[in-house]
């Protein structure tokens, strides 16, 4: 199997500790992708993926799986023990709840913001991502706060579990940690008084396949 | 269980054409939500779903289940015969990766142009969604052509099989069902061009659980 990813990125950290979490790095070739060079937005690139998004997972047989909860999905799956999306329904369903919420409050509101308020990877990426346009400061701003919010509200959660969707490490976690990372490019930073959050996002980074990812 | 949602709208759709096909609609009670005076971002809503969007599944026990991936990998899961979110590996990594573009490319980037760059549902949720900013009709249309766009892909993959993520029915298929209702709502037509897609709604909508969901 090939990841095509960027190491480093938030998108692709949140496979590369799902790869580590399941042993899988070794049977792995990675792939650079020139995000800056807005290599992924070139047609060689859509044509693993026409949404123009990394990591994607090439398969042996030539197949692509792009976006993070499909990839996590197959690798979790493949050894018949899903760890990190489920076993039972309700496990299932609050993992997928929950690495939505991260997605949409803390990695789309910063990537909203992080594109259009600031230079973002520089200008060969911005010219796909956000060219210049009305209000793009106004815009990007208003995601600046909502991810905070967000961060607010993984506080709340954490508060009363260990893990963002439950008792256990899941694919949620993944999510949540790329959403940190990410904000941590963007220099948005966690408030301080999101202690259960800080105190996580540290035990967290305590875990082998967090601080190694493949 | 209940459902909270508000019957005919897009995200209730997709969950309403799962219980269909899973035969549990004779055990919801649904509960009406209204989404034009803005209910579902008030506090009493925002206690269910933080994100405040319908539906959301409250089970027996008071657990909310929010987002319709989480709701369907919860009801879809129940009987142990996951048909709408897959059973091998390959299968779960293209149900969600195509989800995941319908979501992005339609339904996301339909409800961008509908709530920015029209009325959407009137002055009262308008104050959520898209009070006055500078840019917003020029956001909205960027969002309107990225739709149609996202239907010339679907029009694309739907050339080469008869079902969005492959050979059978999922919930890939009701997120796209989700995205053309939605399409419907907003005004933006498919393109005329686009007759694979347009073979595939039809037969879509002979069948049972799309023509009369829950």
């Amino acid at each position: 199997m090939k990841i095509h990813d960027i190491a480093g990125f938030p998108n692709p950290f949140r496979v590369r500790i799902v790869l580590a979490e399941k042993g899988l790095a070794s049977q792995i070739e990675f792939v650079n992708v020139d995000l800056p060079a807005a290599e992924h937005k070139q047609s060689a690139f859509l044509a693993k993926n026409p949404t123009g998004t990394v990591p994607v997972l090439e398969l042996d047989d030539g197949t692509y799986i792009s976006e993070c909860t499909a990839i996590t999905e197959y690798l979790d799956n493949l050894d018949g023990n899903s760890t990190l999306t489920g076993k039972t329904p309700r496990e299932k369903a609050m993992i997928h709840m929950m690495q939505k919420r991260a997605e949409s409050e803390l990695i789309d509101a910063i990537g909203i913001y992080f594109h259009h308020a600031t230079p973002g990877l520089g200008p060969q990426l911005q010219a796909y991502k956000s060219p210049e346009w009305e209000g793009r400061q106004e815009w990007g701003q208003r995601h600046r706060d909502r991810a905070v919010q967000g961060m607010r509200y993984f506080d709340e959660v954490l508060k009363g579990r260990p893990y963002v969707a439950g008792e256990q490490f899941s694919m949620a976690d993944t999510t949540v940690l790329g959403g940190l990372l990410f904000a941590g490019f963007a220099q948005i930073a966690v408030p301080p008084e999101c202690t259960a959050l800080l105190e996580w996002k540290a035990r967290m980074y305590e875990r082998p396949s967090v601080k190694n990812p493949a």
